[in-house]
């Protein structure tokens, strides 16, 4: 485990220096399953397009142990977020009513999820109970921010509350900075203030901090007006109330939700602006109620959205957020489709040699397990039913289901854990569609790239300057008498390399050793080459029982026993083959030449644009 | 150290399998220090064109201790060819007279430098002195295999003497045979014969051995007749007599070393062709004398000599044959012209993480020594000043220096241990002439070469099928007015990073970071992406100790101290700095566009060839 300090209150100081405005988003954990779904999607939206400084889970909102392994835990969403969404985290956690013990238990495992970044919070007695802070280990936020520096060192970065307009429970502003102060004095790295409504009462807030010698960054706490109802429940939770100009604002439009929520951006944006005009901060600390169009919509207006996201990565997968997996830069181009699978699968790898699985020889896989499974669609069988089909006549409706994912026409696939196609599979989409056509069903697959800007919108990753590769890769599922003809065909393509095997381990390759073929690699000014795809012949077996257990688990159990339906998916995971092809020569090759031999592709409309 | 056999003996057995004939050489230690020179210098010719299994030297032929350190020991000799000319190499050893303890010696020493393979023999006591076998720890040569098995295990390959004419102290062929089954019983891995003079002669032997249950591979020792004086000389040493036909042919030609040498090459090119044709052997073992001439033209007739010879390797640059470098495969661009300084320099490290040195933070490099400096030109100062001029009385006349190194008028810089120039440089040589006319001294240069085949005559390198890549790199020293000039406009290029140092470390540089930059780099069917050479900026100050100590130690001290010559170059080695210099932009770049600008280069001439 790394013990250098979190790197976020460094990526904070930095800003404030620059003076570049920053923001990060706050989320309560989900209530159900679905919920838990819809929320893990919403983050890999924002990490795709947005890029916040980090995102804020709540500690417990959506009831039951907050720190539990459920999906809907606070501990659980902000683990996910780290590992498997790619964003910096940072996690709430209240003191009052837990003992030490029940405190290092939580802090420990978060500290084992790779979560860096604590909130520490006092919290609220549960309604109806009071506390006598005499008879507790932990009765304050001061408490709780000095044991995590005692315990954990420099581990966690510690944020703290601060409250413009005062705490409900403080007997003044005056005591209440105080507090403040002595939670700062105690170990905190920054503060995130409570919610507002004039950006004057935040600038007079922070010159009253830095007065009484509070020097660390302070991030405004932004709540957008939403809805009339919601506005009404925040002022009786937060005991505040806004100006009387905004109150009858908000009465006039009190019917129309719309115009509210238009009001809420606009009045949220003004503040913003107003606190960058005064220079005070220049972090923006989002309450977005799990709902981040009003916000996307303000940071939009003040030019913070950034469309690219933290996609502007430096290599083409997404990457973790988990300190554990920094210098991991190499993966096996299996999974490319299934990125969360293959980051729960290495979970337990705390170390990436060279970049990459310890021993490549023996790469230890986490086992295939209902966890990945499960999390492989989010949809239900009904859902699934809907889109792979209610019935299945013959494999020809198999291979309606996969053009139709190519067209766009549906979401997913068992094989597929996002619901968009990659756009560089556009770039060969006729292909595609004529080889699933002709029941070669394709599961991922990538067209020839010789040497494109590293910043082509398409093809494109990494620091601008650089040039990038690519080897035309194709993974399918093909029956054994089709693999046959095929086979015979490869042997006029010397540089094209494949490997096949079958549910039962049959192996059929071309390739005379087993060795790591680089199949996605960039070149940038004064750097080393980076090659972050590989294919890998220790790891395809690994992903061949994942590919063929999902035509079952996916898509077979859909279906009653027996049934024709059940038949035609059970036909074709205990016989085909799966398999995956390279053709090596990125510059003049084309991985459809096979294939035209065979007249399953078109080769007039089948001209591989080779850059 | 490695403890997996050698693997000349598996060499060997898949030639014989194979039926493909191969070669070793034979050559003694020299007598002399130029000797050992010329001596290394025909191994490297020999490691770039021809390509023999392995070389073979004898023990002790040069005079002093065949152990010793010194450059003309047996040892010295076969350490040297293993580590600097990259050739896998066979120690002879004899056992007469020494104690298991001085074998031991000799042995661990042997294993220490990288050998892997011996030659056990016997030996014969020195003339006029007997020894009593049963006084003697290790009478024969069969003691001597069974001490080095017991001893060392499977580590060194173990190789013993044949006699198709019968050991001179043999009482009878039957006899000789018998103690050939007991060396090889003890533990040897195959058989080299002494010099025969009709295939017939061989060919019986080898069946004899294979009544007898030999079954270990035969080569045929093959003396090519090179003078009357030589075979008269050798017929005496060996007890052996050619039959009448040569002898009278011989004595025909006794005058004429020439007609003798082409009778010679016929007579052992006819004995190879009817070897090979009866398959009972495919391995032709040559006792060169030292002189390879005749050899070579036996192996052209045999079709056997490959003019690439082992250069047709995995890497651009000369590897090592030591089995302790087998991993290595990235080096500095720096010591590209001066491999074997590069190689003394870093003979100490025991592994390869990754490739390369092990920590790249800290790469440990050996002192600058008299060793690497001696070696440097192998030129004495008569020799070097003939060259590098007699007397200097200007900086232009140390740029015509390099201007005739470049054009090929002279043989040898202080920066360069090869007599050529590269190939590669010819293409970029209109503007190195520029450059060096106008007081810009390179010293390593490479044009950007933007995806060649692999198999280009240039450029290329590792297996074909693939594509080689190369950033454009010079290295210079320049003059500090000059340096600042090229400075400002450098600024105006920003794909082109140049790292500068002069001799007292003072250092300038526009790369922001310290980071390792891939200037060579190969992509390969099948493959990961292979990057031998690179700019390092850690290695860089450690090359930069050794460029300006090759002025002052290989140049200005040819003159007299404080002379005008003298004063020339140690102002150039107290003030000049030495750059490095890439242009990132391997595609669209050209390196000597500042210098264009500068109007040093001439832009009409210097359309570098990007391909």
């Amino acid at each position: 485990m790394s013990s250098t300090p979190s790197s976020l209150y460094q990526k904070i100081q930095q800003k404030e220096a620059d003076q570049t405005p920053f923001f990060s988003l706050e989320f309560f954990p989900p209530r159900t399953k679905p919920g838990a779904y819809n929320l893990f999607a919403k983050f890999d939206k924002i990490q795709q397009t947005g890029e916040p400084l980090f995102i804020d889970i709540t500690w417990g909102a959506g009831g039951g142990d907050p720190s539990s392994d459920e999906y809907t835990s606070s501990l659980s969403v902000a683990s996910i977020a780290v590992d498997y969404c790619g964003l910096p985290t940072m996690l709430h956690l209240t003191c009052i009513g837990s003992t030490k013990q029940q405190i290092r238990e939580i802090l420990d495992k978060a500290r084992k999820e790779g979560i860096r970044n604590i909130l520490a919070l006092r919290g609220d007695a549960p309604p109806g109970t009071t506390y006598d802070p005499a008879t507790l280990e932990l009765p304050y936020a001061t408490d709780l921010v000095k044991f995590i520096r005692e315990e954990y060192g420099d581990y966690f970065g510690i944020c703290v509350a601060g409250y413009p307009n005062q705490h409900p429970n403080s007997p003044s502003a005056q005591q209440d900075l105080f507090y403040l102060k002595q939670k700062v004095d105690a170990g905190a790295d920054f503060i995130i203030t409570q919610l507002f409504f004039e950006s004057s009462t935040f600038i007079e807030y922070v010159n009253q901090c830095r007065e009484i010698g509070i020097t660390c960054p302070i991030l405004a706490g932004i709540l957008p007006i939403q809805s009339y109802a919601s506005i009404r429940h925040l002022m009786k939770l937060s005991q505040l109330c806004p100006p009387d100009e905004i109150i009858t604002e908000l009465e006039r439009m009190k019917d129309d939700d719309e115009m509210i929520r238009a009001y809420g951006v606009q009045l949220a944006t003004k503040m913003c602006q107003e606190i960058i005009e005064s220079k005070v901060c220049f972090g923006f600390h989002f309450y977005t109620l799990n709902r981040e169009v009003a916000v996307r919509e303000i940071l939009q207006n003040l030019n913070m959205w950034n469309p690219n996201g933290t996609a502007a990565k430096g290599l083409p997968w997404q990457t973790s957020a988990n300190e554990r997996r920094a210098k991991e830069a190499i993966r096996p181009i299996f999974w490319s489709t299934r990125p969360k699978s293959y980051l729960m699968r290495t979970n337990h790898w705390d170390e990436f040699p060279n970049g990459r699985w310890g021993d490549s020889s023996s790469p230890a896989f986490g086992n295939l397990s209902e966890l990945y499974l499960f999390r492989s669609a989010g949809f239900n069988k009904a859902q699934k039913r809907k889109i792979w089909g209610e019935t299945l006549s013959s494999v020809d409706d198999v291979a309606t289901v996969f053009c139709n994912y190519i067209l766009g026409k549906i979401s997913r696939l068992p094989w597929s854990e996002d619901s968009t196609v990659a756009a560089e599979t556009k770039k060969i989409e006729f292909q595609l569609i004529d080889l699933n056509r002709n029941g070669i069903f394709t599961t991922n697959s990538q067209p020839a790239v010789n040497g494109l800007p590293s910043t082509d919108p398409v093809h494109g990753w990494g620091e601008a300057g650089g040039y990038v590769y690519q080897k035309a890769y194709l993974e399918f599922f093909i029956s054994p008498t089709a693999f046959s003809q095929l086979v015979e065909v490869l042997a006029e393509f010397p540089f094209i390399s494949y490997h096949a095997l079958n549910r039962a381990g049959e192996s059929r390759t071309n390739e005379k050793e087993k060795s790591v073929n680089a199949v996605t690699w960039g070149v940038y000014p004064g750097k080393e080459i980076i090659q972050p795809t590989v294919v890998d012949p220790e790891s395809f077996p690994i992903w061949k029982d994942e590919a063929f257990e999902l035509w079952r688990t996916e898509w077979r159990d859909l279906y009653e026993a027996e049934s024709m339906s059940y038949n035609i998916i059970e036909n074709i995971y205990q016989n085909y083959y799966l398999v995956n092809m390279v053709d090596n020569d990125y510059v003049r090759g084309n991985i459809f030449a096979p294939f035209d031999k065979l007249g399953i592709t078109n080769p007039t409309q089948g001209l591989v644009p080779n850059n």
